[in-house]
């Protein structure tokens, strides 16, 4: 919307929409409001976790090293003081957990919400966009899928908070943007696409699919499931799938990289798993068992 | 608010809580809403210039070289596509007005806010700050003042927008920052301290006397009046100074100088007035014909 209507710069953009690599600055912009993303329940503290953790996620998406965050916070006149200053403390649990600071910002009365910029640099390495793989790519996905969606379904049917759904409410509202994985991953020098998964897996992938004309297939057996999903699916009777694929909140990254690298990936200690490849075909695919159907862009 | 609340930073502030230096990017960051900024009558195409004009004018008055803006936009679902055009094409256009392009941004449904990050280089250049000014610098001011707050008034009583009138009603809905002359000021290395006047020439001052501890006197008969100053006056009631001192939507720099320096600042080939000077006093005062009073915080 915004990029049709102004003049091109003269640095090509990064990734989305929402970020750009300026003199080499990368900065992500994202904003989280109170209607939107402030479900019963959630604390000040959170909401500020979450409010630093958009932007810093889409930097760790490019593969960008934090160097700070600054905040416009909108926020309504009744909010009490003490409110404010959680919000503040979580932007800078969040900043401090991806090994950065929160500079300052600006506060003014409004309705609720607040947008946050990451500023980061790329030092040497590559900026990751979405627009990169080709047919033949792996497609690969940092941690386990399906915490955050367990731990909102445990918050919305009232279930104990105990054990690994301790686990998943912590994934689902202070969540850590994998900064360092993205650092080592634009380092590799072999990823050809990556994307947060802030809006799901299946999001992300068609996001990735559309930017780069590719098609994409996800072996359902391959996705590395998060300790509370069968519970979950067992008792919400949503599939694991879904679960993993089709709910917003995870904060990992996908990637796609040239098979013959897989190597070289294994070399750099991170924790990932393979979860399918990058062919010419149409769309985003799972396949379960040898039946194949499309996964959309998901309900966040 | 924030700065109270987080870690410390490695690197020091710059200029207000808004507006940061990190790795060598000035960053600001600014927000304007829909029902405190964009009073009957403004458009759609002047409320995205004012919402790119009020993180650059924080950038221009730290003297840096803006590289580029990025926006958070929360709109309302019912606005028209139209609208939302208009709103980018004024952020464009205001960013051209400062050499610079918007590089991005994210847009989702809200309340009607947009907040902007506007992105710079200090080149060589030590930052501007507002902690700087010391007894016995000089104060001075770009351009003329009053122009916004008589295009206010004319807007508030119906008055005809002609003549004089029709360049302040521009000057309040499209302000141009005053970049080019912060890039100078900055350059010039003789300035002691710079703020904008998006707050009003009062408001401004105030916040230099406090950050540098110092007092600042003014001469009303050094303020540089704006042509529809005096008719607005006339017509309004409301006394010429106040029209210079206490509005807000002056895009001008506000600046103190070593007194030494000012054949230096003269061949810049920039046009300012000095209009008072920095003393060891309290707050500032504005003397008029030999009675001084004080100047507070304005009404913005």
């Amino acid at each position: 919307m915004i990029r049709g209507s102004v003049r091109s710069p003269p640095e090509p953009w990064c990734a989305g929409d929402d970020a750009a690599l300026v003199s080499g600055t990368v900065a992500c912009v994202d904003s989280v409001t109170f209607d939107r993303h402030m479900p019963p329940g959630m604390t000040h503290y959170q909401f500020g976790w979450m409010a630093t953790a958009v932007s810093l996620s889409d930097l760790a998406a490019m593969g960008a090293r934090p160097t700070g965050v600054l905040a416009a916070m909108l926020l309504p006149r009744e909010l009490e003081a003490d409110c404010v200053v959680d919000i503040v403390k979580g932007m800078d649990g969040c900043a401090k957990a991806c090994g950065t600071f929160v500079y300052g910002g600006d506060t003014k009365p409004g309705a609720g919400s607040i947008s946050t910029t990451a500023l980061g640099l790329m030092e040497n390495r590559n900026p990751m966009t979405r627009s990169g793989a080709s047919p033949g790519d792996f497609v690969a996905v940092t941690g386990t899928l399906g915490g955050p969606a367990s731990g909102y379904e445990c918050l919305v049917g009232g279930w104990d908070v105990v054990g690994d759904f301790k686990d998943a409410v912590r994934n689902l509202y202070e969540p850590i943007p994998r900064v360092a994985e993205g650092i080592l991953l634009s380092g590799s020098g072999a990823v050809t696409s990556c994307v947060d998964l802030s809006d799901g897996l299946a999001t992300a992938a068609n996001s990735v699919s559309e930017a780069s004309g590719v098609g994409i297939l996800f072996e359902e057996g391959f996705l590395p499931m998060s300790p509370a999903v069968a519970e979950t699916s067992r008792r919400s009777g949503i599939s694991e799938a879904d679960l993993m694929t089709s709910f917003g909140g995870e904060y990992e990254l996908m990637f796609t990289f040239n098979k013959k690298r897989l190597g070289d990936l294994h070399d750099l200690g991170l924790e990932f798993s393979v979860i399918g490849y990058v062919d010419d075909r149409e769309g985003v695919r799972l396949d379960s068992d040898g039946k194949e159907r499309r996964l959309e862009y998901g309900r966040y």
